[in-house]
């Protein structure tokens, strides 16, 4: 199927340029022209953008999805407590069908505020993958592996069979990757299993890294070293690395993330909810690290809203460090659309509506009050955007959202089956 | 007409009191009940809340609406640049239609994310206050006052003027106050002038106060005092006074405010874009002093969310301060409604659901993604909620905004008087 988005002000990301009547062709999963109104188009489609914004869709590169069920549980802790007394407990009684119901909850609100990819990092993946191939999403997902002693091999050998059965599904919308959780919940030996295993399969590794100062502190205690040089030893920037948080991170720890061409999922909102702390983005970016954005999971943030992260990292760095010119617009418009691609390894693929890249795209809202007028349309998106404020949005060529109303999800549904779920977690 | 306001989860304020499946009853422009639905009522008017939140409408304490016009003009410089290089040349072709077009757009943007009441601080305020009535919404309204020499004489005259026809008007809708706009913008003398105005017409005052250091530096040098003390000095806070800002208040400044019963305003996102800083409202909540949200101008913000300015409070300090119990979701809640009510004077009549208040309710989409499931509903508001998700808005018992569509104005019209606007100005 061919259509036509036309009329819209157009923000490719390719580069910075916008086009202010712009008009983007699609031709099945792909984008196949980008810029002002041809004059002869043929198309089975045409979408009316009315002069709002179309741009790429959003890439979150940090979250673990079914994590909505738990959203609002064990407010104002530290990430210690949080995850030691409220979260891991009621982790441990969910199920294959929760963590269904779980993603798609997770999908229907990231789809609703412009998302079409993102990395997702959790267990019972299977359903998962189930639940973002129902979506229609894109998402790069880890069966994520912890365990001090040979507790990890099961779960490796799950993510293992993950690989097998789950990546390339749904026409590459899945991709699957694997995830050594942290240095402090995985031996070396795990860690070091994980990364062959990406190795092995030719995919990449997401982890936590130095999110917490407490992390750190027994890191070094325990190794002598701090986490960046632990997952070094490891074999973990061998491959493809998402490396999410980094807010503890060594002069050194940078170099050795940039050497390895790793990626970094900046998280500012939990970050600040966890009371973890503020990353050092503007040094990162001094040393030209690839870095992309994440909302982690729904309980430390509490929403999936990347409009709201891509504003926050715009705005903190300003505010922390006294420099207003720290984070301008197109590089937080950067980081959340062809920096997310990046991390995800599919920089050819989406982030940019360019001809030849997958057709991910969203179109905002030409009423909304905020996107009026538009003086500098990178700043508008934003400093004045907000999830709210998508109206439609298509992936791989599939018009997932349109007119705010989902067409690949059923809300009533996902409802009944989140209430379900949480009974059964006995929340 | 009596209006029913049915099966809500309804987050009063009044305390923190929440009703699962609640009632909201109005009769004119007052609420009458709040509660557990009562056997028998009868009614004009129902609303089928059906399972959303219902609250009070959220209180913008802190802004400078017609700056929609300026929406994105001159980012990533701070604050003193970027007024006199690029805010005030503008500002200066301002016209009374500009300031009534970016009134109602500023109105329109409030409404729709969920803002019932706002403090306003502009010049043409006669066409500020047209707008604001348009809309139906509830401002208190200054014209601010600036002014080395005796050109700031004039300025009072028109806001004493103001004052005299409009203060009350729409049934109670519109408060004029007074403002002087900063020690470094005003002389001591008419500071001094504004605050016997105030005192006179037996109004509140509302002034920018420590916003960045550059400002206490100055203060100090020019008179040896805090800008806090030197507003002291000129009988600021012997009315009600809002003082916008306030990073930089040492802790005899908050004694004043504290003893004088004075509010802030906290507009952490402007303070962060602007690189001001961030304010201790951590101290300022241990000294009891009543601290509001405000967004400030759209143009150093750049939207006018008080959903996002809550969630930024909420989350801010906690990261900050590395304390994950800082400002907890009740905190940030009371912050941008009964916090705010307080700051406007208005603390009998809004910012809770209570019977005898003012019906100034909204009614947030039951089926939001970020909003399911309620585990906490005040972490739900505050963490998950945005703008986006408001759906229905009454205001003094008006209905100015049913499942999303804005009763009381044109977005088209406003677009087409906020162009024009904008090519007057040579934007």
């Amino acid at each position: 199927m061919k259509t036509m988005i036309d009329h819209g002000l157009v923000v490719t990301m390719d580069g910075v340029t916008v086009y202010e009547d712009g008009c983007v062709l699609t031709d099945g999963k792909a984008i196949s022209y980008v810029g002002p109104k041809p004059e002869s188009v043929d198309y089975d489609r045409y979408i009316d953008a009315r002069g709002g914004i179309v741009m790429p869709g959003l890439i979150n590169t940090h979250t673990h999805s079914p994590m909505t069920l738990l959203r609002g549980v064990g407010n104002d802790h530290a990430l210690n407590e949080w995850l030691n007394d409220y979260i891991f407990p009621l982790e441990d009684k969910l199920d294959e069908k929760a963590v269904y119901y779980g993603t798609l909850l997770a999908c229907a609100e990231m789809i609703k505020s412009g998302t079409t990819a993102f990395a997702d990092m959790y267990f019972f993946s299977e359903s998962a993958a189930k639940a973002v191939l129902a979506a229609g999403m894109k998402a790069n997902i880890s069966r994520c592996v912890t365990g001090t002693h040979n507790d990890y091999k099961n779960r490796l050998a799950e993510a293992r069979a993950l690989f097998r059965d789950y990546n390339g599904a749904g026409d590459g919308l899945i991709k699957i990757e694997h995830s050594a959780h942290s240095v402090y919940s995985c031996s070396k030996d795990a860690i070091r299993k994980v990364a062959e295993a990406a190795q092995l399969d030719g995919t990449g590794i997401h982890i936590h890294l130095s999110e917490t100062m407490k992390e750190n502190r027994d890191c070094y205690s325990r190794y002598g070293k701090s986490p960046t040089e632990v997952m070094l030893d490891c074999g973990v920037f061998d491959v493809r690395a998402n490396a999410a948080h980094c807010v503890y991170l060594s002069e050194n720890d940078m170099d050795i993330l940039k050497s390895h061409d790793a990626s970094v999922a900046h998280n500012p909102t939990s970050n600040l909810k966890l009371a973890s702390g503020v990353a050092n983005v503007k040094e990162m970016l001094e040393k030209d690290i690839n870095v992309s954005l994440g909302t982690d999971g729904s309980a430390s943030n509490n929403a999936l809203d990347m409009f709201a992260e891509m504003k926050l990292a715009g705005l903190l760095h300003k505010g922390m460090r006294l420099d207003p010119k720290l984070i301008p617009a197109e590089t937080a418009l950067y980081m959340a659309t062809a920096g997310g691609a990046k991390t995800l390894g599919r920089q050819n693929e989406t982030g940019m509506l360019k001809a030849g890249y997958c057709a991910d795209v969203i179109i905002l809202d030409a009423d909304a009050p905020a996107l009026v007028p538009v003086n500098d349309p990178l700043s508008t998106l934003v400093y004045g955007g907000c999830g709210g404020h998508v109206i439609t949005s298509m992936i791989n060529g599939q018009i997932v959202m349109e007119n705010r109303e989902l067409k690949t999800l059923d809300m009533a549904d996902i409802k009944r089956g989140v209430i379900a779920a949480r009974s059964r977690i006995g929340l």
